[in-house]
């Protein structure tokens, strides 16, 4: 007879806290940012330049993310783990900013395996090591019940110094880039909602379906943006164009795509829009949660390393609203929207 | 026809964020604490002596408040917003340090009502003014779907060039004190929890009632405890005896509370105590959410505003654990934990 596994009703937040805080690195291996760590009713971080960047974010099982997939492949805590740290990392990240430290809450049903909360802050502390987030450590947390599973992030950063780059700043004549993945998500989202099982795709396809369930948001390349003066920058969450049309507003310009280059960024995603007769450019287009940034440069800045131009900053013409173009014309593909449907 | 309320699914996030923004008085009038806030990927906070008190905390329904309680009290966004901003200003409060801002993260199934979410910003922006953190405002935070309502906050603090206030300080004839409320929001509880109806109930005990749904945590009197030279302190938030034994734990001490003086502070809650046949005292001991903080002071300090004395810390004796006493002999009364039934 299969055991059943130990669930979270079964411990006492002491206990399951004693399971996860090695997992997390604590104790004498965090980061020298935490100055305090868990175990008290706060932490106490540091904040070398008088100043910290601050974010927070959710997850929420069928939501952000689904425990079984249409294609059958199942969300571990791990991926969930890694999820909820990526997101809120690429948010300082998206500043130029690089993460000091994140607290954590949990909310969980009560019959969650407590090897899928330990898989959890695995995934959540892989996820501060491998991408580069080498400063941050987590600095405490809280559990929870609830009827369904839900993890919330709150990441703090330093400038080291510098100034924060603004969504506002994009000034007519900048070169626009992007840093991180475009589409790869979003096409990894869509082999998950396909029939086909995770056992039958090449390894192509199954790295597509691994960065929707881990993203890889590139965290070297915002305060190298920063660094390199960087005029506007914002985190690609919700799709190249419902997000460039954000940092448009915000500066007032049009930004106008390079077609040539879009195409360059579907040729990772054309064997998954083959397999699935989808159109590989509304991934790039309108395909979020890769967490790559999108940011402008002035035209004689050199772009840093992990950038690519993929279009120019625009002044709006008379009467002309502020949003994306793409060689001229009006984009039309929408990213996501949490609540209209 | 009774129209019905316009729900969160018909609004864009942006447009509920246009219609929240308002009531949480940010723009002008924002604190000086939050340089940058809501509207891009991240907000920045001075950090005035280059360190932050950070803290989170989760609040979901039927978890931590009922939506209709069985006396027939329906919990308002007001209840909701106060609470889990006035849950989250006291885990700073307990530290000795004073909050400069929050991020807030809200869940809402897709039928919640569009004035629920507004009176929740409200309820949020009332506690933070009426409590007291007159520095601390809403720097930015995340609208997300799910299931039932969840709402996270994470609270961040300064210390003023102080240090913090732990739960490991406590020691040997130290004077153990109290500030706040105790057992009331536990009265409260039973009440919400009874058959007497909120109309029935006279005006004393209604505001026990009040005090369960919108705590008031005493958030002048942890810096001014930490001004004072307290040894140890923390919030009262699962019982005066649990989180009494975690204290003494932390410090390796006893705590020996003077019958007396909880029988003083039994006085307000002995008409509850009366019509629901209840014993006064275990809410005392027991009752947590009144976010009240428990203290040490070395003997010779005398207390600040707002503490009462209510016992002392003594030395183990061989081979005793720490914890807490009632006049020398062990406390039993036991407050609550999440997980263990």
């Amino acid at each position: 007879m299969p055991q059943t596994p130990l669930t979270v009703a079964e411990l006492s937040e002491a206990e399951l806290l004693t399971r996860i805080f090695p997992r997390l690195e604590l104790g004498a291996s965090h980061s020298a940012a935490v100055l305090l760590g868990p175990g008290d009713d706060a932490a106490v971080v540091a904040a070398p330049d008088g100043r910290t960047v601050v974010s927070i974010d959710t997850q929420v099982q069928d939501q952000d993310f689904r425990l079984r997939w249409n294609n059958g492949y199942r969300t571990t805590g791990y991926d969930v783990g890694w999820k909820a740290a990526a997101q809120n990392l690429s948010d300082i990240n998206a500043m130029g900013a690089a993460a000091t430290s994140m607290v954590v809450s949990l909310t969980m049903p009560a019959d969650t395996p407590v090897d899928w909360v330990e898989d959890l802050a695995d995934g959540l502390s892989a996820a501060i090591g491998k991408l580069g987030a080498g400063s941050c450590s987590v600095a405490g947390g809280d559990l929870g019940r609830g009827g369904e599973l839900s993890v919330t992030v709150a990441v703090l950063g330093t400038l080291s110094g510098g100034q924060p780059v603004l969504r506002s700043g994009a000034a007519a004549g900048d070169t626009l880039a992007i840093a991180g993945n475009a589409g790869r998500a979003a096409a990894g989202l869509a082999l998950l909602e396909s029939q086909h099982p995770v056992e039958s795709l090449s390894p192509d396809l199954r790295q597509l379906l691994d960065l929707q369930c881990r993203p890889e948001p590139p965290l070297e390349a915002g305060p190298l943006a920063r660094i390199s003066g960087a005029t506007a920058m914002m985190d690609i969450s919700d799709g190249l164009v419902r997000d460039g049309t954000r940092l448009a507003i915000a500066s007032g310009v049009v930004l106008d795509l390079d077609p040539g280059m879009l195409r360059t960024l579907t040729v990772p995603l054309q064997p998954a829009a083959a397999l699935l007769g989808a159109d590989p450019l509304a991934w790039v287009l309108g395909g979020g949660e890769d967490h790559g940034l999108l940011a402008t440069f002035p035209a004689d800045v050199q772009l840093p390393p992990g950038f690519t131009g993929i279009g120019s900053v625009q002044a709006r013409g008379t009467h002309e609203a502020a949003g994306v173009k793409i060689a001229g014309r009006p984009a039309d593909s929408v990213g996501w929207d949490h609540f209209a449907d």
